[in-house]
């Protein structure tokens, strides 16, 4: 059997036409500089054609698909800045392939950060992003200045009518967003269909004694074949909004929700599983990147992440870099809100508030029942510290 | 406006009743003992409840959906190891909510490294785990006892007819498995559906000449709504197995596929974006948990991971342990193949044989294109190598 085609004519043969269009992502390395200069180059040819570079003729493979190495300068001691450029064709219009090109395989190799994406319009055509983001959530809830308040239906273990009673003094307290807790799953002691229906229905009761418009948010975070008709349930419910975890079911099941007009609903994403991309400073992705720039490529309206002094291990300088990312400029994209969260209280609004400014929502859980006051009386002083 | 229970009393009057079913995940943390300790209880209350434990009135909540900490003991300098039961109905019968239970807000937290699960039969009832395993896919290929060989299309930038002529290439070399590179997804420039039409033609193609069974397996990574139909148009077109990236889409969609009646084609995973859980020896997941156990739990058939001694950083012991996760005692869920793969060469076969065994897919891509007999050849010799 004689081939028709040596793989060297293959290659030499290859009529790709590119538009030149490129996006670009800037990497932060660690090590010394000879071997961190090597690691760019590998990355250029690591997440594209992942085949020997010198086995590749010139051509529009290795002039164009090949990643660029467009910058390489000193960070810090240590640290590297390598911005690679990657033809827009290659990610196509997937975000799933996106985060493959931007990180899949250099994922495995120690050193890498992921330090922020530059993409272009003509990559950024292919994402619609938040339907709602900071202006539509605040219309949503006719709340244009002070921060949204949020609370979190919990403890896991009570039954759908006891987290109902729970969601109806939430809502008399006036709070603007009530959403499951993220271990609220559809647990044999609490079906998610009952617990949403049953949600849904208090929050509609409190509100019609409110005249205020609380949204309740069930946790829509659910295997592959049960995740849509989670949210589709949801909204035929009278949920005013989903929670989420990418780290769960991938980013690109947040897109499919904040993209589906029979939902319509504004999107809360919750950190979970997502922590280990970002706990080392030299390993996975930015705050900015991952919690800022991808979640809201992918349309979350608002990313719930854990605040520094909390319960878990974010500095403030994360906290802050996350923040911008949620509204530096994203082509038309719009900004989401950043929702700083774990272990939060009402001792420390004044002070977040000083922090991340107003355009904020602020989510605190626990530590509403703390308060001797009760849970209504404690609701409505929490959106009092907002509302000074 | 009276509420008409206080929280305190809703958490009172939990009527909750579980079956007793505990499953256990075995933790290592990094630090202090005292520290570690510490942690080691804040995670049994961070996994399930995540609310302030001493609001919990004595009771069911507290009793059984709160994590119980089994065990405590150190593991050497500087590291504890720390075995955490969980009621099994806190996870269901959902994969999402059961790495959200074992790693979900944890992994937000520094020093702390799923070591591995252990899964009592009234959790595993939910899993049907891999179709094939290694028997299965052994039969489906009739070959019984050596490694079977599998080697990649690539590079990106060849059209669906420069990839089908590869294709045809391998399979008339006689390899047992050709997958797609996981950068192939849709393209503008190489469509997912003519290039899994063409390749699929050219196998068969050359399956027609040699006699052999080869499989094509295309990378099926997707959006999340056009996944499912990515795998049936390639099961329709001839294709004979996946290829699917979890970190990129979620676990649990290998666990769809693999349940999928209509589909019942063996899966290869990819470790695209699962880097960041392993790469540090104190973060994420341990190479046992992440690409034995888990992979195994969603129904891959095998598991793609970086060799030591290639372009990653595993280490040998990584290595062992991970094949080891393939195989350990998982209920009734088939063993899988590991598949080291990652810059490996013709030169390592024999090396790669003594350390990992037969039950063993080898993986070899750009190498074979560096052979001075060309391709068809260079297959030719892979499949020998594995013979002898």
């Amino acid at each position: 059997v004689s081939p028709s085609a040596a793989p060297a004519e293959l290659l030499l043969s290859a009529e790709l036409v590119l538009s030149g269009e490129r996006f670009r992502v800037v990497y932060t390395l660690a090590g010394e500089e000879a071997a961190a200069h090597r690691q760019a180059d590998a990355i250029c040819v690591e997440q594209t054609v992942e085949f020997p570079a010198d086995l590749l003729p010139a051509g529009p493979i290795s002039d164009g698909i090949v990643g660029h190495l467009e910058a390489f300068a000193r960070a810090d001691a240590g640290h590297w800045t390598a911005t690679v450029s990657y033809a827009v064709e290659i990610a196509g219009d997937e975000l799933t392939q996106l985060l493959n090109v931007v990180f899949g395989n250099i994922s495995i190799m120690p050193g890498i950060r992921v330090e922020r994406l530059e993409l272009p319009d003509a990559l950024l055509a292919a994402y619609r992003g938040p339907r709602f983001g900071r202006a539509g959530l605040r219309e949503l809830l006719d709340v244009p200045a002070r921060p949204l308040v949020c609370t979190a239906l919990k403890p896991l273990g009570l039954s759908p009518a006891q987290l109902a009673e729970l969601a109806y003094q939430y809502a008399l307290g006036g709070v603007d967003l009530i959403k499951d807790d993220h271990g609220l799953a559809d647990q044999p002691f609490c079906r998610y269909e009952e617990r949403v229906a049953r949600c849904a229905e208090a929050v509609a009761r409190g509100n019609a004694e409110t005249g205020r418009r609380c949204l309740y948010l069930p946790n829509v975070t659910a295997p592959a074949d049960r995740l849509l008709g989670h949210a589709r349930f949801a909204r035929d419910a009278g949920a005013g909004g989903l929670l989420i975890a990418p780290g769960l079911v991938g980013f690109d099941e947040v897109r499919r929700l904040a993209a589906d007009d029979r939902l319509a609903l504004p999107i809360l994403s919750h950190p979970a599983l997502l922590g280990s991309f970002v706990v080392h400073p030299d390993l996975g992705m930015s705050h900015y990147a991952l919690f800022g720039q991808i979640a809201r490529l992918a349309g979350a309206d608002a990313c719930i992440f854990p605040n520094y002094g909390g319960r878990f291990s974010f500095a403030r300088q994360d906290c802050r870099r996350l923040a911008q990312g949620t509204a530096a400029p994203l082509g038309a994209l719009r900004p989401i809100f950043p929702v700083p969260a774990g272990g939060m209280t009402l001792e420390r609004v004044a002070e977040m508030r000083a922090f991340y400014g107003d355009d904020l929502i602020l989510l605190i859980g626990g530590n509403l029942h703390r308060q001797p006051e009760g849970l209504v009386a404690a609701c409505r002083r929490f959106v009092a510290l907002v509302s000074e």
